[in-house]
């Protein structure tokens, strides 16, 4: 199939119009990419590119958008397979291996391997299972997964159903799946893949039952990699997205495993069935690698989110649709882009500025990690639960928006948002999970809940409360717990644009929403018999109104990290008072429903609404520098709209004749198959066509 | 693969959980059948289920989710050629076949001919087109499709580039594509089925430029069914749904047709170049034929919600996660299903509750529009307007209900949403474009909007307004088109609780919302100098507002057609309390910003939270018999989660078993490659496994 000859070129041209966004930066873009993206994220994205570049027939994203799942599977097992064989050659890190994931956006079956199964190990691993295990495993001489989920228990992990049982005539473990709900579910790298599964299952000793505790269980030979006996393991069939990862299901038959599999760093069964726990490691020290984890999706969704912010904005920018109706008329009567429109601004430009407070906050929140766990391992365990809340809050605010905002750039991009060639269909898919796993986002804000009941409660009594940046605000606007309306918060009397200038005010505000939340709904509970059960609305209200204002305090922070005068500082102050003022507009009830004189007027909610157009309207004309200082690659875009060379059409359409249905031989041969088989019984030859 | 012998049955039994939900029904399942579901749509479902479920071999959706893009585009061709048999062998009318794709959730390549090319031709063909075209097309001799869009025109019509030359030498019309982004784009049905393509083209007579007309191009060969000359078409890959569908694209390169083919019924191109337009016919006409479609769509968003809610709901009424957590503990420390926690019922009760009002609605708004065709077809085109602004606000209310409704209803199931044999996934991409075609649902926010300022700026000026549901609520409110905020409207001073319980009142403040903010917008244009564009954001606001209170509306005037003591009417009446409470909630800041006395204060917010959160509830208890009186088939769910005998684990499990790459034989095979290829490289017997 052939382009005709003799098209037209197409004026004006998408690429000249992204030229002339670029040629708009008031500011420069390379420096704002060096402080927006962290170091580390910088240089392995450089470094892994690098790599990825240099071998193209293997790392090639062109023909993915085609692939039936098996397909898909293989192709994601072939790049798999040479990163692996990358890392062996020193040319790749670990961390870097699992970095050329996301930028593949291919989670491939060895993904879980190095996520999971390996981190496990490394945390819960004696010494001789180190060797045993972690060993072989980062040599890929066995690849292994995590079973934790079951086919009828997630969330509720103490519900596992999946035992491990003491055999004390062999000194064995017996792991076996009791029922049909016992199968584990969803395991990623397992369905096909992995030879060995971390199984977490009831560890039951002498009838005793000692909760959910993670054993080794060898699933498949690594000779013939056919499944051992008594072992029932497949994969769990085509998914939303993630498709190239064979997750997978798994029954185990009374499954005897040797004693050394059980992970031994927190607990112990001896050869005559005694249980102890070493004295010497604090279990809370767990609780660090599932802030970790955390700490990853937060980075990863301003990745994410920036993948799709870069598409959207760069299409909608080239995009142009009527003339006449922005307020920007183009010359001589051309259509006007799209992003010109109120309407696309609206939906596009808080979401660019949230992406901006994501690449902040995350860094500052990696800071704050890294500090906690210099205590932690200095055996001062006092910040591990804020810092805990403030992960799960994090992760909950970082994938709602992130999700939520893929799912508005294909939108906003009209019908082509829909095409696979866009870029953010897959992705989106393969995103999506991230609103699940790791503590389902509803799930979440309960933990985030609890932890500010628990804080305003103890403060009402008088009990002693640790110093953080939670505490500190409640503190802060909480006499005891009490919310007292007189003196009031500093923000009171100032104006909205003052505000919007003064970033302490709105730390102030943001925080004085969140704590009057946290006290009302302990109100509600403790004063008027209100249940955990009936608070869950509010509760996750409350977390998203706390996350607020930790993203507003870790944006803060990390600009403060700036020279005063330095050069990309006004336009990210901008962004920050966008960012707040965007919190306000979405959520003016709770501003109306202030305390006392803290209550937004009806007035003021105006200004903040007209601010916050006048603001959009400012952020768009930088919006393309600033997107592009994200810095986002087109091998990973691999998208027909976001082009950095803004060939949107031409790309579109040569791509879209890629399609196999339309190739010459394959396809001719599936059409002439279906022309004999479905049409032909039913066509005649027209009057109108025989007069051709 | 098999599974275990000797499993456990599961205790407790989810098909017990989901008969005992049924066993709470207070009212009769299937009188709330009859009334919900309009008679038309009940007997045609009927009919169709039988026809289909006669001949499972070819009507089968199990394998479903496990095809290829080709496979299910072969799939679709299937199915479809047997119901164009049966639509010939009389057993099925051409509503009904199009109803069987809609319970199949499969738009096949004829989907377009049927619901696109067909209605063009009967209403803009003449009475010889008619013979030339449509009679042929109606027995499958030609295959057609609509081909508006462009690879670069979507929205703005007047904007499409591609041309129908009208040849003074030969009396034919050239159609011709002048570049690539006058690319047809978006066909469903031409990328690799239609023989004919309905193309709406810029008619060119004697320079002079008429417009965007709709002209018929042949484009493939009846006999060969290859392209035919200057033709180049093929399809446009895969998408995020809607993949049984052949969409594609089309370049026509100086492509001459007869001079007939031009749709003659509002214009006419004589053999010697002159343009006339018929003077019996107005073309105002052509607006009831836009409606029509929207009307198609608003009645399908309700089907297509009520799959979704189907699901989640028996789902989440039998699957348990923790135990004491939920009010309404479980005796001996059993789990509570899901949808008993306060967060899950927030999300689906009132998503069930809006569904009941597209229901009503759609049956409402049906009757009105055969009324209205009434009147047009009598020459009164006078409620026109209004049907066409109340069609584009229903249109996206619907449709951003459902598109939001089918992904909460994913996410809510948790992993297990993300299967996709939970049914929500396929579906959701396939349901999706809903939001986009027919006018994209922001663009079309602006059309309700536009409406609405005029109402609004006529009764300012005091020109003529005409009498409808509209104007009434406009006039009622407004005084000279001006908010007069005393007396004051209705509703005020009453409580929560009473206007929870009154109808009258529920409406008063609805529409004196949307009076409000549509006098306030006019305020802002025509007094403050806000621009449109700077509008738009108030204008989707307004939109939205505006269909709440013609939602309220209709499902109170469906309501109407019940006998006051029909015992399913207290049900219903708590479920539009329901609505109208989910509104307000949903929407405080509109509620506190109502003018004067009209103002809502935070005590009344609680209230309202309050008494939405004991509504929830008590629905919830009903939400099995509920959810069910949309009669939605086992075959139209084809979900392992929602499935009616509620024997989900065993039959998830199974499915996921017939993955093909779990299959003996054949998944063997690629199994056994993989391992050579890619992991055997690496993998090592290990010390573990060898002492096994
Ligand atoms: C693509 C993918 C990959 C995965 N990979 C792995 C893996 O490799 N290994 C592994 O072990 N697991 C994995 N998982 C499983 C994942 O961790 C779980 O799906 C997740 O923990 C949620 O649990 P669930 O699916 O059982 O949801 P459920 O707990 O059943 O939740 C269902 C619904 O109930 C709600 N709910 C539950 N409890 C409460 C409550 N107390 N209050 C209010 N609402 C509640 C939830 O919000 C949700 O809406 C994966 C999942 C996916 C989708
Ligand atoms: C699956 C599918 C099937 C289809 N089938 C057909 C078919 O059979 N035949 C056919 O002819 N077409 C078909 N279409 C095309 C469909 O009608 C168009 O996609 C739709 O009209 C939107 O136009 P667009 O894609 O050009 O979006 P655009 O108009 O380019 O819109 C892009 C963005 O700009 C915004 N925007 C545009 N104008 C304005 C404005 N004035 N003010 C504010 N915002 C604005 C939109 O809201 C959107 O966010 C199909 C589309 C899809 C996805």
């Amino acid at each position: 199939m052939q382009i005709p000859k003799g098209l037209e070129p197409m004026y004006p041209s998408t690429a000249d119009a992204l030229q002339a966004e670029r040629s708009r930066a008031k500011f420069d873009v390379s420096e704002m990419h060096k402080f927006i993206v962290d170091a580390g994220t910088r240089s392995r994205t450089a470094k892994v590119l690098k790599v990825l570049e240099a071998e193209p027939e293997t790392f090639n994203l062109r023909d993915i958008y085609f692939y039936s799942r098996t397909e898909r599977m293989e192709h994601a097992l072939k790049m798999g397979k040479r990163l692996i064989e990358l890392m062996q050659e020193g040319k790749l890190t670990n961390d870097e291996v699992s970095w050329a994931d996301t930028i593949l956006d291919t989670m491939g079956p060895y993904a879980l391997h190095r996520s999971m199964f390996l981190p496990t190990l490394e945390s819960q691993a004696n010494e001789e299972q180190r060797e045993l295990f972690l060993k072989p495993a980062l040599k890929y001489e066995i690849l292994g997964c995590y079973a934790q989920t079951e086919i009828g228990h997630g969330s509720n992990v103490q519900g596992l159903e999946t035992t491990c049982t003491f055999v004390p005539e062999t000194g064995e473990f017996e792991v076996h799946s009791p029922s049909i709900r016992a199968s584990k579910w969803w395991i990623g790298s397992l369905g096909v893949t992995a030879t060995h599964a971390m199984v977490m299952a009831q560890l039951i000793v002498n009838g005793k039952n000692y909760g959910p505790n993670p054993v080794v269980v060898p699933i498949r030979s690594t000779e013939t990699h056919k499944p051992l006996p008594g072992v029932t393991v497949g994969d769990l069939g085509p998914k939303f997205g993630f498709n190239a990862m064979d997750n997978g299901f798994l029954l185990l038959d009374h499954v005897r495993v040797p004693r050394i599999n059980l992970m031994q760093r927190y607990i112990n069964v001896s050869r005559d069935g005694k249980v102890s726990r070493p004295a010497n490691v604090d279990p809370k020290v767990a609780y660090g690698t599932m802030v970790y984890v955390r700490t990853q999706i937060v980075r990863n969704m301003s990745q994410v989110l920036a993948k799709a912010t870069t598409i959207a904005l760069r299409y909608t920018s080239q995009r142009r649709q009527f003339s006449g109706k922005s307020d920007n008329p183009q010359p001589n009567g051309l259509e006007s882009p799209v992003l010109d429109y109120g309407m696309v601004q609206y939906r596009l430009i808080p979401l660019l500025a949230q992406n901006f407070a994501m690449f902040a906050t995350s860094q500052a929140f990696a800071r704050h990690y890294e500090q906690c766990m210099d205590q932690l391992n200095a055996g001062n365990f006092g910040p591990l639960k804020e810092l805990h809340a403030t992960a799960c809050g994090l992760k909950r605010w970082t994938s709602d928006v992130a999700i939520r905002g893929i799912d508005t750039c294909r939108h906003v991009c009209g019908g082509h948002g829909f095409s696979s060639f866009s870029g953010l269909n897959d992705f989106y898919g393969n995103s999506y999970p991230n609103i699940i796993w790791e503590g389902d986002n509803y799930v979440l804000s309960q933990q985030v809940g609890r932890f500010l009941l628990t804080q305003v409660r103890a403060l009402r009594s008088g009990k002693p409360v640790a110093d953080n940046q939670t505490t500190q605000y409640l503190r802060r606007h909480l006499t005891n717990g009490r919310l007292e309306t007189v003196p009031g918060p500093a923000f009171i009397g100032k104006s909205v644009a003052s505000l919007a200038a003064d970033t302490d005010a709105q730390l102030d505000l943001l925080s004085y929403r969140a704590a009057a939340m946290a006290s009302e709904l302990v109100d509600r509970m403790d004063e008027h018999g209100q249940t955990w059960n009936q608070s869950l609305v509010a509760m996750q209200r409350l977390s998203d109104a706390h996350s607020d204002y930790i993203v507003a305090n870790y944006f803060r922070q990390h600009l403060a990290t700036l020279p005063t005068d330095s050069p990309i500082l006004p336009v990210l102050r901008k962004i920050a008072a966008l960012n707040f003022l965007y919190v306000l507009e979405q959520n003016p009830g709770d501003l109306f429903r202030l305390p006392g004189r803290a209550a937004f007027s009806t007035k003021q909610i105006v200004e903040i609404e007209q601010l916050l157009a006048k603001l959009i309207e400012e952020v768009r004309d930088q919006a393309i520098p600033l997107v592009e200082s994200f810095g986002v690659s087109d091998l990973k875009l691999n998208s027909a709209l976001g082009r950095s060379d803004g060939q949107v059409y031409d790309n579109y359409l040569k791509w879209a004749m890629e399609e196999p249905i339309n190739r010459e031989g394959t396809g001719d041969k599936i059409r002439e198959e279906w022309f004999q088989k479905y049409y032909k019984p039913f066509l005649q030859p027209t009057k109108s066509q025989a007069k051709l």
